[in-house]
């Protein structure tokens, strides 16, 4: 067996844990797996270098910025090395350079376009574990470039489908994937398994344990994911094209308190009209959810929607500015709204599904402001206050926390 | 001009003085030189990361300890290029990957085998400051390695050999090479100009300004060193082939007080016996300095020598175990002893330098030990009490202190 492991910055925060996963990733190797591992800097290490960099700059150049942050990873993944060694197994570690991991050239967020795999099949050949360093990556010209947001993960689960491995198992401070998010949801309960796409509709829901690249890497290469815990040994959740959906009608209810609604009031009820709001915010970057445009009436309507919290300053600016252009009367926001969400790959095949989630939250009294769903998804926007009765009002009603 | 800069890591030991550094590089850049800028890591960095390696393994790989070194000047490298970036300057940070310089295998003190200066040129051509990492290469197998002792100063002579540069200038907490260290001899003046044997020959005499290896480099490749400091405007020490060398007798006066001198009384006074004490001690890469054989007597000799500080213990202890071997009778170490030299390439051509030396100590009372003379050298062995006095002894006798 060949297996990728990855561990996030705080497994590898101190010596102590570095040791720690040492030991537990010569546990696989000795029983004779093959045994890869990605590392993140160690815990704070990243912030404490973009602090560095702001004393002398506060707007670094970003390809001087990677070249700095690249440094974190090659620190954790040579402190491994000489924590496995100290344990008696051979190790070697490899940074961007050294696989190499070759990237776009966008420094800050690069993608990952192809992994050269000889270096780390010799090294396995010759019975060593490799560490390879996570985030990072190179351009065409030679440059270090890294991957943003969840760039670790998408190194390990690049990894494991360059290298055709058995299993990508992504360690981290939970110990797999919930029904809910046990902090508010007593009942909640761990999935032993569950599919890409409901990975990915509650990754988007922030509910947090993977980073949404890579589930969407793994569901095109198939790499077998399992979400583990670091400090226990727990079995975790394996993430697969195909769980045994007849079980459950629906795998996870997800809170999402960081959206916040804007609502743009009296636009002309005329064609193009959306198409103009959402472009402006588009070629911010900006993402928008949920959408709600009401009936026209007296030749006007309203367009509202959600955006995270660290969009909603930039969101209403740019419409501020638009005014003009756009034509509307009126501009509001509404931080104290909430996106609830249940996933289940069983509810394509089941009606009544959104219709059971409705009644759960009618039975506690609490309103629904706007609803978008997909195939695997229904999604409700409520208060934020109503938020936490209303994530076990739902689990109850779907009987999630039953075996 | 092409000018290489080197700075040590006090140099760049906060963002403050980084963003000092990268004003004055500016400068010559400004002027319209091609600047190349080698830096060390920022000061404390690399015991920092020692430190840390000890905390997973005592007897670290070194390997790994080079991949975990080779992180400092990464760092300090991209931090300059940020700050020339706030002033305004493109500056891009190249590492040992990514210049690259080659080097041998050899973990923990490389040697440098070839630089490709492809992307140098390149850069420098774009008008760009290039910064490249000190202290650091990479062997054939794509591993980091690092130069041992004052490595950044040979990856600075190596990078202006191999790009024909007009000056390499070495920036130092001193403000150049003085006839004596000034801290000891009040009257000690700065030299303008020294030859690379003179400098070489103060290196080994623990002047301390230039490690040896890039002072060697720079005499093989004729490359103009200059010496100067990081905090002052002063013109430094030029370190060339020749320099006008019947000004003066003499260059400086240096005094070594990490010498020990050990004795091995009663060996045979026979044939080999010399070798095998010797051959002892180089085969565990013991440097031994000057050298006394007493003349035979009753069938036995003594012999006397020095050795640093550093491998004085080691020292004895192998002699001690050799006891049976090399048939002595007894063995013995002064650690109160120190070296004082006269270094001057004028000496060649002008007997009688030795002489005046000598005087000069008698004239102070100051009991001379041993003595070693090599072209451009004489030094003697004294008491460590007399070492201050006996420096200005001779610093005046030879009129050191006068321009």
């Amino acid at each position: 067996m060949l297996i990728v492991k990855k561990f996030g910055g705080t497994s590898v925060g101190n010596p102590d844990r570095i040791m720690k996963i040492a030991a537990r990733c010569i546990e696989d190797y000795s029983r004779g797996d093959d045994v890869v591992v990605v590392l993140s800097a160690m815990d704070q290490t990243t912030d404490e270098l973009i602090d560095l960099a702001h004393k002398v700059n506060e707007k670094p150049p970003k390809r001087e910025l990677d070249m700095l942050l690249a440094t974190g990873e090659q620190v954790s993944a040579a402190m491994m090395a000489m924590a496995m060694d100290r344990l008696g197994v051979r190790a070697v570690s490899l940074n961007a350079f050294q696989v190499p991991m070759h990237t776009t050239s966008r420094y800050g967020s690069a993608r990952l376009k192809r992994i050269d795999t000889d270096r780390i099949m010799h090294e396995l050949e010759d019975r060593k574990i490799v560490i390879v360093t996570g985030f990072q990556g190179v351009n065409k010209y030679d440059d270090f470039t890294t991957l943003g947001r969840g760039g670790s993960d998408t190194t390990a689960v690049a990894l494991a489908a360059s290298l055709h491995a058995d299993a990508c198992e992504i360690y981290t401070d939970v110990d797999g994937v919930y029904t809910a998010d046990p902090r508010i949801c007593p009942k909640a309960r761990k999935l032993p398994e569950i599919t890409y796409d409901e990975m990915l509709d509650l990754s988007t829901l922030g509910a947090g344990v993977l980073h949404n690249r890579s589930v969407e890497m793994a569901k095109k290469y198939e790499v077998r994911l399992i979400v583990r815990s670091s400090l226990n040994r727990s079995e975790g959740t394996i993430v697969e094209e195909r769980v045994n959906v007849e079980k459950m009608l629906i795998s996870g209810v997800a809170l999402d308190k960081s959206a916040d609604r804007i609502s743009v009031i009296g636009l002309r009820d005329e064609p193009g009209v959306a198409f103009k709001l959402f472009d402006v915010l588009a070629k911010a970057n900006i993402n928008i959810d949920v959408i709600l445009q009401s009936i026209g009436r007296d030749g006007l309507k309203d367009i509202s929607f959600t955006v995270s919290d660290d969009d909603a300053d930039d969101a209403m600016q740019l419409l501020q500015d638009s005014q003009t252009r756009l034509h509307y009367r009126d501009l509001s926001i509404n931080k104290e709204v909430a996106k609830l969400s249940i996933v289940g790959a069983g509810m394509m095949s089941n009606p009544g599904v959104a219709a059971k989630m409705f009644e759960a939250l009618y039975n506690e009294d609490i309103n629904i402001n706007m609803i978008s769903t997909s195939e695997i998804r229904v999604t409700v926007l409520i208060s934020e206050r109503d938020g936490e009765r209303a994530v076990n009002a739902v689990h109850d009603a779907f009987g999630l926390g039953e075996e």
